[in-house]
């Protein structure tokens, strides 16, 4: 249904996350994240809230594009030090029982066969609350740690990302069949090898012939995100995403997106709604207006320019260092043709922004926008923005951890289930029964298209 | 002090692990391994018996050389299916203070970048409670699922193994220095640039030009095991490891296996005392000894002899299904120059086995000896064993689980501990401190070495 807003909170671990600078205010706990207590808590402040999910960014390397060096990220702990987020899942998910789990893997620099066994594991031992953001990754500096010059070029990355994807595909769905594990404690036998066969792929960039190691877990296929911009993203985006984060300054920004995400799954033959969107966002709540407006001044003061602009040159690849802080920028090119600067002149395209006023935008929330009022105001703008982008839900940055999350699930959260635009309880089963009340991908899309082709009826392994 | 016993649960994220056969019997819970609850449970349980650790074994590939195909493998549980054990890690450790977490990985398939992260990451999870056994992989299907038509040759695999222990230890000890994190609210400086450096490595299967992305973790390198048993593999061990596991029939078999792998420590200049060595072993208790016995033939009643040989068959690659059940064996030959057939025929030279009754010897707790008991018998042989071999303690499988923990934690304990033998309570810190009584590995093991050279005064990054 429509008229539910769906929520998911987005960190990452490590410090400050999109907020650059707040990990400096005196009830900022992000730089805790090294800590399991920390977690725990944060798992059980969004159960309360009953977030669908959290999401996890990730990283495989530094923001060293500001000045040419690290030095700065650094320096105001821009997305450095970032730990792996698939090992806070099994923690947060014994302490809950509904929360989804959302984590960014870069595909490009880790070998499918063990990965697939990875999201599987987590997927049997959250009894299927986990998801998978799909990313090809964008720093140079993660190909250098992968031992090569600089980034695979971003349609190949696709090319590699598409050939991943089918090797993963064929090992979390065709390799055992549902009814492959008997546990028959009686004859002895624990799984019939007539129904499990190998996977075998000789490909462009993978080759691989093997079982997978795990047994079918709760979804086989995790909940699938993915965040690409590009048009090569957004058809990527249109065969494979279940849900599918955007991110933009204003709602006129991010309607043509959802617009051509729905699009591109209809292109590849999927139903537009299939997907669920969710557009990122901040949100600032106080009791009152002129608590929420307090609070989000406090916040700024905290915010760190530099470490904004460190941020911003790791997404665009633009080293914003050669720029002065009173200089003016309308339109700033990069290499790789990503659009970050736009996304900050389009949401007012008669504006003109200096670098400083650019970072003092990135500083919260990164580039999404930021919502301060009293819980009224932020569901009444909230409500407005889904309907005018026609997103299902909203990624929810944080500006304090847990302050932000704790302050909607305690403020926000209960306006918007007395308008009745948010779920009361949980729904029952896995993430993808929650999220679609299906349990299994269908056959338009290619992860469930290799199940309806094989099922149970399928050749057996020779 | 020589005088303590230490003791190590032995485990797998699988079914039944090194008890072909008894994931069958009533009481077994092995076959919940998909449950995080089933994990829970056994950690709990072996913090209230003090166990120094859990021990996790691995592989990457399925047992597939008995008949040339898995299907005798999956029909008896034999280590497939098998989830990843990192990801129990986390969650286990929320729930227990002091158990320490060596975890099998093996570094032939997965880049040592992202897998030197995820060992941090754990790290700090645990607060300094993981251990990494270095493994190279023992099965050509797990290289087939790399996409490699066989194993690297065994020579060559320790070739590998020693590069990338370099780039590892290098990410961990080098990368940051120890002071690099000021955490500092006030000056907004998160990290210290000066005292982070790049890791640049171009040998000849690794290339690398990065920072590690964690900051540094309570012990950096985590304790570091290996099992190696060939020549190789012993000096590999004597230069790298910091617990070593052995496996042998009887103490006459283990102790000069105990001598060598002290041996090799002090070849490589380390201290032989330096090293602990555990040694595989099985204990069946009861309260009485005819109540012990009753208790290890109900066990035996459910072992799969066929599920044994295939089993043997992966860890000796040689096939067992060519051989009639009542045939004599004495010496098998196998390509890869392993001894698992020598660890049998050696513990009787004397006698003559058929291979009904190797079978039957691998079928509870795989090739190490099984002592059954009351409490106080078999505190009297693991007592007699450690010292006729040198072992600092054992590294004890499980018949039916999580019983056999049970009973060690409430029958054999108590009763090493009565005589001295065993610790009264955890000493505190590190799993590193806990064990060895430093937080660091010294200057003498390669990873310290790095330290020693590096320390706080070696030039930074340019």
């Amino acid at each position: 249904m429509k008229d539910e807003i769906r929520l998911n909170a987005f960190a990452m671990n490590t410090v400050g996350h999109q907020s650059p600078g707040l990990w400096r205010h005196p009830r900022d706990r992000s730089a805790d994240y090294r800590h399991l207590a920390h977690w725990l808590d944060l798992a059980r402040t969004l159960e309360r809230g009953r977030f669908d999910g959290i999401f996890f960014a990730d990283v495989l390397g530094v923001y060293d594009v500001y000045g040419g060096t690290p030095d700065a990220a650094l320096r105001a702990a821009i997305q450095v030090p970032a730990n792996d987020p698939l090992l806070l899942v099994p923690a947060m998910a014994a302490v809950t029982e509904h929360l989804g789990f959302g984590v960014t893997a870069t595909l490009t620099y880790e070998p499918p066969f063990p990965f697939a066994r990875r999201m599987s594991t987590l997927d049997h031992l959250t009894g299927g609350r986990v998801g998978w953001n799909v990313v090809t990754g964008y720093l140079d500096s993660a190909a250098r740690a992968a031992g090569r010059p600089r980034q695979v070029a971003h349609d190949a990355r696709y090319d590699l990302a598409e050939e991943y994807m089918e090797v993963v595909y064929r090992l979390w769905e065709e390799s055992w069949d549902d009814d492959a594990v008997l546990r028959d404690r009686a004859s002895g036998v624990f799984t019939d090898p007539a129904k499990v066969r190998r996977i075998r792929h000789d490909g462009t960039h993978f080759q691989l012939d093997a079982l997978h190691l795990s047994e079918p877990s709760p979804q086989r296929t995790p909940v699938l995100y993915q965040a690409g911009s590009s048009s090569r993203g957004r058809a990527f985006a249109g065969r494979h995403a279940e849900c599918v984060f955007v991110s933009g300054p204003s709602a006129a920004v991010v309607a043509p997106r959802v617009r051509a995400i729905r699009q591109a799954a209809a292109e590849a033959g999927r139903d537009p709604d299939d997907i669920l969107v969710f557009a990122m966002m901040t949100v600032i709540l106080g009791e009152t207006e002129a608590a929420a407006h307090a609070r989000h001044e406090d916040y700024l003061a905290y915010a760190d320019p530099v470490g904004a602009l460190a941020l911003m040159s790791g997404w665009t690849g633009v080293d914003f260092s050669r720029l002065r802080l009173d200089e003016e920028v309308r339109h700033v090119e990069n290499d790789a043709g990503r659009t970050a600067m736009d996304n900050i002149t389009r949401a007012d395209p008669d504006r003109v922004w200096t670098v400083r006023q650019v970072a003092e935008h990135v500083g919260i929330g990164g580039i999404g926008p930021v919502m301060v009022g009293d819980p009224g105001q932020v569901a009444d703008r909230l409500e407005a923005f889904a309907q005018a982008t026609d997103v299902d839900g909203f990624n929810l940055c944080y500006a304090v951890l847990p302050e932000s999350f704790e302050d909607i699930a305690d403020l926000l959260v209960p306006e918007l289930t007395r308008r009745g635009r948010y779920k009361r309880s949980y729904g029952s089963g896995t993430l993808r029964e929650k999220l679609f009340g299906r349990a299994r991908l269908d056959c338009s899309h290619p992860a469930g298209r290799l199940r309806c082709a094989s099922g149970t009826q399928a050749p057996r392994r020779p």
